[in-house]
């Protein structure tokens, strides 16, 4: 399998990452080599690492998983543990695990004695075509997603395929949203592709993402202008997934779940805004409920989503901006939209 | 007063900082301003800015004063509060105050929301001469000084002398010591000026200090060399200030009340090791001692204070790099230095 390469960092796929993680160890010098897992990578990746890895682990760390432990709290846990290791500024952290793993152990590798190297190595087909890639990290705070972090890119990303079968179903269904998001903004043969032939989780698959994001990532890192496409049913679904995550009564969403939604939700605006066909509209939402259960949500669910969306943090001046299709594969950016299409796009996901 | 150029943001002292403001903020449109001010700077400074600041504040976040509190649970308060009062991306925060605040603050703007702009008012001599200027920032991990950071540079950082008036003396000493260490390592004339003129807080000094700081970090933004040359006096100098802020028995130090004395024990062991003329260690002895009290440490302070040191972020594979003086005016880092020399260094300042 091909390699990708971003500007300073390089994504391995399969069998080339073994032998790229191992040469580049050999390369730098490193004076503490420390993992991070959560509780199921450590049980289920762990292992399986440590055979094809051939430098010795001064130290792993394990954190709970799950978004609900994506906090400062956390961080704090994992700086001190690197502290009481004797951690330096010439350390190396390796994260093993999906996003939220891979945005964290991000972020307190960039802000641990103002930044110490970090190799992300997804485990989740979510993190592995989408978390892991473009330098983005960082945390929760309280219920609002990513309002912490920096952007800062790993040394190298590792993607090892034969991991997603330690995963449940409904985790790997999870990462389809994030590949299907690939096509709709930025390759219409894509999006056919993986919704006709439903192998989302072949390599070919996996590095055809990887290279759109990072494409995309290239030509604007920092999120002036085009990179603004990949939050693409991100803004509504952003809003879901943290309303969900702190209501008791409502039931977690994993963020692919989320932001299939939310991409049901912004294509209608598309529809309504920006002349996206109705056949496509329709393939959209039918390609989404295929995959995805939907969700009821109360006239007050709703209102408390329409809330939390002005906390997002893409927005500023109080305006709230969309990436919405032309057409499948073409996306625009800087949409600001009315709120009264917000309850008409949520009656036509109900429908 | 000149203003000093670094690659991404100026310097401006006295008359011209105001006019640099009020333009920079005309210029630029943002969506929210927020200040930051501490107990005193608050009471002290805060109405003097307000008079001189044409654009409105939109909202002022209080932190408590002092080292104590550079932690990360003050930058949650200050997190939330952003959030809270709607900061986006496009916001601007003002850190006004001195290094603990503008420390704190550049490291809470440069992760709120993966980084908003900032810029940095100090208001103590030793954050006008040293702590803004750099992009260093950052807060405590325990004990631990600065081990959880970024570099990042503010928007412009402003300089008005005139809030000198507003500190307590032994604060402006402290501001001292950050001074006469520019001159050490870097220009002897400046060394001889400041000691025989002793007149540190006029706008010419505070203006000399800041340009060899600047050119150093100019050519070194990250510290890969000549930036060290920063540390003279720092590497024992942090680890005598943790040790006196987390030991109930002694008396918290002031910054630059610990790096003089670092600078003394390191004057001992350029001594010892790099040349450094006896009589030139008596002068920085003598210099030193003329503006900061003696300490007295007994065997078990001087153990572990020694304990403290291989935490120094600087340290890496466990050795303790050493920036020591050939001569004054003429710096030179990464010398290893054997344990046996710090008690004997610890001897000659107590003599």
């Amino acid at each position: 399998m091909e390699s990708v390469k971003s500007q300073t960092y390089e994504v391995h796929i399969g069998e080339l990452a073994q032998a790229a993680l191992n040469q580049h160890i050999a390369k730098k010098n490193y004076s503490k080599i420390f993992v991070l897992v959560d509780t199921n990578t450590k049980k289920h990746c762990l292992p399986a690492f440590k055979k094809m890895f051939s430098a010795p682990i001064d130290s792993i760390f394990e954190i709970e998983p799950g978004e609900e432990n994506k906090h400062i709290h956390t961080c704090l846990q994992v700086w001190e543990f690197l502290s009481n290791f004797d951690g330096d500024r010439k350390s190396l952290l390796i994260n093993l695990g999906g996003g939220v793993l891979t945005d964290l152990g991000g972020f307190v590798a960039s802000t641990f004695k103002r930044g110490i190297d970090f190799i992300n190595i997804p485990t989740t087909l979510l993190s592995m075509v989408d978390a892991s890639i473009g330098g983005k990290n960082g945390v929760d705070l309280g219920a609002l997603k990513n309002q912490i972090g920096v952007i800062n890119q790993p040394q190298m990303v590792l993607v090892f395929p034969e991991f997603l079968k330690t995963l449940e179903p409904r985790q790997v269904t999870s990462g389809y949203a994030e590949m299907l998001k690939h096509g709709l903004i930025r390759d219409a043969a894509y999006w056919v592709d993986l919704k006709e032939k439903n192998n989302f989780s072949e390599a070919s698959n996996i590095q055809r993402s990887i290279a759109i994001k990072n494409d995309v990532v290239l030509i604007d890192p920092t999120e002036k202008g085009l990179r603004k496409i990949l939050n693409f049913g991100h803004t509504l679904g952003h809003a879901i997934e943290s309303y969900c995550l702190e209501n008791p009564n409502k039931k977690t969403l994993l963020h692919g779940e989320a932001i299939a939604i939310g991409m049901i939700l912004e294509g209608y605006i598309s529809h309504e805004l920006k002349g996206l066909p109705k056949l496509s509209l329709e393939e959209i939402k039918e390609t989404f409920l295929k995959y995805f259960e939907k969700v009821d949500f109360s006239k007050d669910d709703i209102d408390a989503i329409l809330k939390l969306l002005k906390y997002d943090k893409k927005n500023s001046h109080g305006d709230i901006n969309f990436v919405l299709l032309q057409s499948i594969g073409d996306a625009v950016t800087d949409i600001k939209v009315a709120e009264e299409l917000f309850q008409k796009a949520f009656d036509y996901y109900g429908e």
